[in-house]
């Protein structure tokens, strides 16, 4: 068993192309032992943005803090809060955004598989 | 894609022997296509608590309102409350406690093949 207080994960920015703005924990994966699955803490600052983009892996997201937008496979902008979980299917378009003025924070949980 | 409000989302008493108080919802499972992933939340109410267990699952655990006690392999109780994340290895003996006044809430996430 192993426990960590989530303010004391190591934060870092999404240094890859296209993201903007987007700062990433690691609150639970492969350095915890855990083999199958792993916990990701993402928080979107203002006016930041994942791009328009696709992979292996599909997500389990919940909401944690503040709001954004969800782009679609069509390219419909879904605004999303507090709340809400949201399931990205494996190799579906999608985009995340936070035009708003507030820390759009979220988890988003993947297969240890693709870290795409 | 999928989204739900977490607060509409069918919560059920755990019926499971040597479980007391406790409430389950499948926040994204294999009813929205979630294969390989399942994230459910759990509310463990005063006085409530899961048997002293363990199942082939790993448990991505954060606990999301209150406190709780968790007890760990070596019978040791250990206070948990909002703001930490917990890994449980597979066949690992755990057990979830509510000693407290209050509602412990925490999301659990496990593969998608043993729901033990």
């Amino acid at each position: 068993m192993k426990m960590k207080q989530n303010n004391k994960v190591n934060e870092v920015e999404v240094p890859t192309e296209g993201y903007k703005g987007i700062r990433k924990k690691i609150l639970i994966g492969s350095d915890d032992g855990s083999k199958n699955i792993i916990m990701r803490y993402f928080t979107i600052a203002p006016g930041g943005h994942s791009p328009k983009h696709r992979h292996n892996s599909e997500h389990l997201v919940k909401i944690e803090a503040g709001k954004g937008v969800v782009v679609n496979k069509d390219g419909k902008r879904i605004e999303v809060r507090e709340g809400l979980s949201i399931f990205v299917e494996p190799n579906e378009m999608h985009q995340f955004q936070n035009p708003f003025e507030e820390n759009f924070e979220f988890i988003c949980i993947i297969p240890n598989i693709d870290k795409a």
